[in-house]
């Protein structure tokens, strides 16, 4: 499959490289070529598109979410996040299936596609019919173990390590553990075995809650980093998620250990959890990627209200309108994502990487005037700016329209389910 | 002219009415009929709308904003408000033309109809231009003078309010000051005397940030709310912008002289002025009201985005994830901010009221499952959404595209005007 992308504004998200007028050259889900418009003629392409000086960049990284809750959107709002868990999200967790989770995970991907997102990183209960729907619509996805005390095994856990890496090109699986507060110390050294066995990167909730971080150092006389660094858990490196209620030594652990944090703003404010010191971990130099947590906690899976709310809390927490920068936010949405999970293969535009590419449509009057495309975009954008999502070389969406996708069957076993789950 | 909208969900925001599904017919701009779907094959439509079940509702009042501004977007981020006023905006402002903001306001137009905006109240430099461009795109506004020290004068702002009102069914003319800290106190006695002449509330930025609600204690022993009142300012209501530094002594007299806050959730955060107490105004029932503020300040012209903060900043504020419910929301954004400005006849779809009428799009993804529609707008909800802007019974904007508007026209006018005031 070869496309040609051109008359386009090209944002490679590459460091030093500022946005140039050219083309793209996709062949087998990769870039082939990126620079200035050249002579193709020679090429049979299969598709042209003319992009007419719509900008080209990096797809939007959704580095944490939990896909499958799109069945809970709008069931329980307006509660603290221990509340929820409890009384709202767990008890109708216990009941769905993996063939609920795979409708569930298809809606949410849809909306993926609508907001610029080409990859995420999928912590839910079934990483089997996770993979069955993103492979079956294309979506790149890192699907997370969310470990527990609750479930599943290790064994369970190990072996989907093994058979699920390889198992599609699209699809990895990451271990990982819920949180401090879902695990117990023993549960949390067998899965620190597991980590070294494996020299694998570890990926849990962390920090997100002032009552979390506190029980923890209640319970242990630790912080959770702390807790987890001193069982090896860090060993291999890895991403926290939330990481609001941090201290300055977590941080130091971080850096050394090398974690990521992935910041989660709009699940962090509507469930009154806090603002994470963003500027700090910048100043530390802690790679910070965005993630919109799942469909319950947030709404909605968008990453361009991720990218304003990110600086503008971080404006707030700082009383300073400086704070976080646009371009620094675009690397968190775009690239850290990726090389938190490992996906320096798809961080950036630029020659051998895949084909993730989004196209910004600049013609839409939230983008006028064009005097800083990046300030546009963080401080203007909306979905409505997404012209098309392409993901390994495929164009999924273009102009409002998923491509071969029957939107209407998944809403309806969407609303089927949600419809059993709703009353439980 | 006759427009039938049938087959819809309909949200009217009429006080303890749910959602039902039914049509609604408009003739000569207003509701005839809403309610249950009834024989209506005796008409000649000149429309037939099939809603396909999407939600109809009233249109968001975007109740303070400066239109003109969208030649700043993005020029002059990340300063706080008196650095960016001072040496970024005013300079500009000072060689803008009539002709530059009516087709800056036209941009701003666009943006308001894909966001489903269809009252504004417009605070910017030349009145008898942005009435012109409010007229000619269908536009429901009021002009709200910005008077202070550097002008006009007080004979302008007197034969403003005495020729606009009435010249544009559309289009009205508020007395507004800028701010107490642009204007000293004889303006203010002058402007007052207006106030009573003419008995008409008056609409002001205030207490927008600390510093300004210092300093106005400094100069006059009085907040700014405090030293309003007592010049007389109040004596016929009004709404306060931004209001995030106000005490419970001014909201005290805000409630005895009927004053709503209009909150800028947007540009409060963008600016870093803080958090507006907004939890407080609801419980003293003071009216709150929505507006985006200019797009140098937010940066874009998006009610869902203010809808989505104002909410989320609340629950940040309060530390309470239960602060200001979606259904509140919803009333700042299609009511409150209608009757702040005296515009009860478009607050909500009912018999005789204008039709002012937007159709949200409950096909995306984004809408999906359908358990609680009001949540899901505010809390899911994106310009996406925006399936048809209608004003005064015209369709402005439908499926994506603006009616009868050469939109590239506006694009490059606005594209030079920008060229030419980018460098100053």
């Amino acid at each position: 499959m070869k496309i040609r992308l051109f008359n386009a504004r090209i944002l490679s998200m590459v460091e030093g490289q500022d946005i140039f007028e050219g083309d793209i050259w996709v062949v087998d889900g990769k870039i082939q070529y990126i620079g200035e418009s050249k002579d193709s003629s020679q090429i049979v392409w299969d598709k042209e598109i003319d992009c007419e000086k719509n900008l080209l960049m990096p797809g939007f990284k959704n580095a944490h979410t939990h896909s499958g809750m799109t069945a809970f959107r709008s069931l329980a709002d307006d509660l603290n996040l221990q509340d929820w868990l409890t009384t709202m999200i767990f008890p109708r967790e216990a009941v769905m299936t993996g063939e609920d989770i795979y409708w569930l995970t298809k809606l949410a991907i849809l909306e993926y596609l609508t907001s610029g997102v080409t990859l995420i990183a999928d912590m839910y209960l079934t990483p089997e019919t996770i993979l069955d729907a993103c492979s079956q619509m294309g979506m790149r996805c890192e699907i997370v173990s969310g470990l527990n005390k609750f479930g599943p095994t290790l064994q369970v856990l190990e072996d989907r390590y093994n058979n699920l890496n390889g198992k599609d090109e699209l699809v990895g699986f990451k271990m990982g553990v819920h949180a401090e507060y879902t695990c117990d110390k023993e549960l949390l050294e067998e899965v620190s075995k597991l980590i070294h066995k494996y020299q694998a990167p570890l990926y849990v909730h962390m920090s997100e809650t002032k009552t979390e971080h506190e029980e923890c150092i209640e319970r242990y006389g630790m912080t959770p980093m702390a807790f987890f660094d001193s069982l090896g858990l860090w060993d291999f490196g890895g991403s926290i998620y939330h990481g609001v209620w941090i201290t300055d030594d977590d941080m130091e652990i971080m850096k050394k250990r090398g974690i990521s944090i992935i910041s989660n703003p709009g699940s962090n404010s509507k469930l009154a959890s806090g603002i994470a010191p963003i500027s700090k971990y910048l100043e530390k130099e802690i790679p910070v990627g965005l993630g919109t947590d799942g469909p319950s906690s947030n709404n909605c899976l968008d990453m361009f209200r991720e990218m304003f709310l990110v600086t503008a809390l971080a404006k707030l927490r700082e009383m300073d309108p400086k704070a976080v920068d646009a371009m620094e936010v675009l690397k968190m949405a775009c690239v850290n994502g990726a090389t938190s999970l490992g996906h320096e293969d798809c961080s950036d535009l630029s020659m051998g990487k895949y084909a993730d590419i989004i196209m910004i449509d600049l013609k839409q009057p939230n983008m006028q005037p064009i005097l800083n495309i990046a300030k546009n975009i963080v401080y203007s954008g909306s979905k409505t700016n997404i012209k098309m999502t392409m993901i390994n070389g495929k164009v999924l969406y273009y102009n409002g329209s998923f491509e071969g996708v029957d939107v209407e069957e998944i809403y309806d076993k969407c609303a089927q389910i949600t419809e059993r789950l709703k009353d439980i």
